[in-house]
């Protein structure tokens, strides 16, 4: 028997878990969250689109939740030199200002007090206008650029980021030897690596993130990080040529970090790779297959071999080779807030803490579809896809004072599932065949109004991943390709998938007449995305009136 | 010294104040809530948009509260006999179905079970499908009834219901010999009389909201509403054919009822009038004074002396001859949930009591114009004016993962205040000078926020009279006109207003840097409206964003 370590990096948490590698069993997991700030997200109520956290943290969660696994494996009488490979993925974008030796500028004592020189999570949204000066001048001088993400460059992103912060604190960027991805700057500590110009970058989050690609040899050229400022080009030099996919390995993990884990020294560790990647991974990825990992916020992953893989196309977030898969073409689309948009109204607005979400999803449960008259978009963090554009927020309508709060929550997770759809058809309207939606994520296993609304609104066949370990799997998956390919017996990375990802424990089938209410929602879902979402003239006159009619055929139903 | 009785229903209590009518010092007074149904309004699950009331829990209020002023009034040393007038005001359009001795269908046993023999309260909306069909066929046959009512009849208007109770329970319709508006039902009853034919209407329930005018020699004309239904057309037989001002004498107190108030029989009682306009005479209404009653919904109300009037014009509720003060042109509009806007948000969304206004009001007041990058309209209820439509439904937008409670409780009170302002501009736009903005009713003298903000976001002095009691007010001036006016010393109307109606207590002026931003906020408010409000294109691109803009440059000051 042999095992793989999968290390998952998540908002506010860290999990470990052991798989086995022939056989697919999780035999061990531990997690930990993360300390400090508000869930181990550092805010700033002067600046409310901030949010960051502490790498020392990141690496404190991990020996917390990887002892707890490790103690369970043990405790089996499971044998520590059967483990022969580590995974690891992070969020992203999240970069994290570092110093030569990988020493993150937060672990200084003169920069403990500074958010700046923390990581910059993947929802800090301070970079809006980097963003959009980004997006101008790509479109300007280098179109090439837009087309791998999606036609805007979003403030999530490490370009914005990392200027955002020349802008706003030029003494912590001036002080970075080097800026690391969170999914770069976790397996480098773990291998001992010393000097930042020895990590092996992922693909993952270099891709689109970091407007990486092969097309151009690597980041953007100099003179396009010099037209945005000369001290970005001069960063060039101090980031990376080439990026890799997690088939090759980092390094080996160090004796320091053996012992702080209770591990046996040099295990190979796989180069990183994003989440939402990793948990599609865990799902099964792979050709005609639509991944949907639905948590705080969801991202879409689709994986085709090269050459079925379709040309660059609008809307999506990244289109990028080997992102997901080596050897096979990733798009990756998203929306920015799901879960997030359904605890702002548990928590912000109904002042009401998490157990809530049951008391409204059975209320919202005895709805029929169109019975509340409402209607929202679901852009409270912003339009990911298909519009990328951080200056949208959230809108809810057709409310009378008869409206209650679970009607708006139900409303909410319809938001969501109409803003799936619309990528869904995009992705279908460019050709790209999809045969199976897969939802997993922490959402799905909790709340079946949420997928079954997903299944009525989509209208086909969802199938869920319910283990809440499935994006650790994924890195465990990680750790056994990177440790065994091209070794003996070593066959495929889709046999690995095959054999190890998790399988689907439901399906849902929409039901027929709710989908009927809902295709007519979605085109008043849609006459207001595009209202708001594009610089064109609109006819709304009818929305209000379409939802009333709506709300009385649903009472005489 | 000499007093009048003023009687005040409210939608859902009654008050009786005794005015001193020589010094308009306020001698006693009562109140009492009407019993049954949820605060006195009865409501069906199955149909959301109806609202009755029980007529005989208007009487038993009524007696209740009379008593409790009777009481103050003879401990005082008071001489009954010393009472010389009596004036009533209801809520309106809020028909009646009786039988010819007046008796409430709803008194009878066999309708005591059926809300539709009761009384059908203002803000009963099941008739939005005769309103839409009357306002069609009058465009069609009789353009002129439609000028008179700005252009839209209203579901919440006498026809609509009636014809609306046609339709549905044709049992109740068949049984009535005849219905009153309850501002007629009141004084008639208490004047004892016993044939409806007898039973003088007022003008002000009337006016507008039963199509009647002087012009077309009454009520609509039996063609036209045999148009509708011919046994609307019979029905016409069985009501009126003249309506009067409140300085006419409905009738003189009944043996019946002076032993059920404790009052002395004969006292001559004021032709009823509605309750917004009453409130208005108590707060002074004259040339040039735009009179705000502000309260569950808004009333808006001017007078005009006859030869000062404007002509008919587009947006306006209802322009009618005396419906206001005998001699002048009375002009009404109104938005249909201004306090019952807040009162969702705290009770039906928030679960919270009405205490909660208070919490969330001391949060609201910390925060600047355009701080929290929200906008909303103010149509949980329909709009009554300008656009007339009751299939328009509420909308906030701007929202994102921070937006609180109490954010979104002030932007509802920005948009009752955005949807005056548009009243106000569509009435100056006609030709019609405003000298005056005054504000009376429940909320002014509750909420200083509310108060400010309608200042900064109308951009002129608001001046409040925060009498509770001043509709009551109005209505004893009501009294002491009908039972003074031709009498020896009685001047004028004018004059007794000058001397009875309340005074001001305090005036908001507006902060300028907070009405430089609500202008622009008012631009997107309007671009909001007109975009669902008209069957027009637009363009609704700009609108978060310039809210995200006008939320930085509010963080920057």
């Amino acid at each position: 028997m042999e095992f793989s370590l999968g290390l998952d990096f998540g908002t506010s948490a860290a999990r470990a878990i052991l798989l086995n590698i022939q056989t697919g069993e999780m035999m061990a997991s531990g997690s930990s969250t993360y300390e400090g700030g508000n869930n181990g997200i550092f805010t700033d109520a002067q600046q409310p689109l901030l949010a960051r956290q502490s790498p020392t943290a990141y690496m404190n969660a991990l020996e917390r939740a990887t002892k707890i696994a490790m103690a369970q494996f043990t405790e089996k009488g499971l044998d520590l030199t059967s483990i022969v490979g580590i995974g690891v993925d992070a969020t992203g974008s999240t970069p994290i200002p570092v110093k030569q030796n990988l020493q993150p500028l937060e672990a200084l004592p003169e920069f403990k007090e500074n958010l700046n020189a923390y990581a910059w999570l993947w929802k800090d949204h301070t970079a809006v206008e980097e963003a959009l000066a980004i997006t101008q001048k790509a479109a300007e001088l280098r179109p090439e650029y837009l087309a791998k993400c999606g036609g805007t460059y979003s403030s999530e992103w490490f370009w914005s980021k990392i200027w955002h912060c020349l802008n706003a604190d030029p003494t912590v960027f001036g002080a970075a030897d080097s800026w690391l991805e969170q999914s770069d700057f976790i397996p480098a500590t773990l291998s001992g690596i010393a000097d930042v110009s020895q990590v092996k970058r992922n693909i993952c989050a270099a891709g689109h993130k970091a407007m990486y690609a092969d097309a151009w040899d690597g980041l953007p050229d100099k003179e396009f990080l010099g037209a945005l400022d000369p001290k970005l080009a001069d960063l060039r030099d101090r980031l990376y040529n080439r990026a890799y996919a997690f088939e090759e390995i980092m390094g080996y993990l160090s004796a320091e970090w053996a012992e702080r884990l209770d591990l046996p020294q040099g295990i190979p560790i796989a180069v990183g790779a994003l989440d939402a990647h990793v948990g599609a991974i865990g799902a099964g990825v792979g050709q005609g297959k639509f991944v949907k990992i639905i948590g705080t916020s969801t991202c879409d992953i689709m994986a085709f071999p090269m050459e079925q893989a379709p040309k660059d196309f609008y809307g999506v977030a990244g289109i990028v080779e080997g992102s997901v898969l080596p050897g096979h073409i990733g798009i990756e689309a998203g929306q920015a807030a799901v879960g997030d948009l359904l605890n702002w109204w548990v928590q912000q607005v109904l002042g009401k803490d998490s157990g809530y979400h049951a008391v409204l999803t059975e209320q919202a449960s005895a709805l029929k579809a169109g019975e509340s008259g409402l209607l929202a978009l679901d852009w409270n963090n912003g339009n990911r896809n298909i519009l990328g554009d951080q200056q949208l927020s959230g809108l809810i309508l057709g409310q009378t004072l008869a409206t209650k709060d679970y009607e708006i929550y139900r409303t909410l997770i319809e938001a969501t599932a109409f803003g799936a759809l619309k990528i869904i058809k995009l992705v279908e309207a460019q050709g790209v065949e999809i045969n199976e939606v897969i939802a997993t994520g922490g959402i799905g296993h909790k709340n079946e109004l949420f997928m079954q609304l997903y299944a009525d609104i989509l209208g086909c066949t969802l199938k869920l991943v319910d283990n809440p370990e499935t994006v650790a799997v994924g890195a465990a998956i990680m750790g056994a390709v990177a440790a065994k390919k091209g070794g003996e017996g070593f066959e495929s990375i889709e046999k690995v998938l095959d054999r190890l990802s998790v399988a689907a424990s439901k399906s849902y089938e929409p039901n027929k007449g709710s989908h009927q209410v809902y295709q007519k929602l979605f085109c008043l879902y849609s006459t207001l995305h595009d209202a708001f979402g594009y610089d064109q003239e609109a006819n709304l006159y009818v929305v209000m009136k379409e939802l009333t009619q709506l709300k009385i055929a649903s009472n005489k139903n």
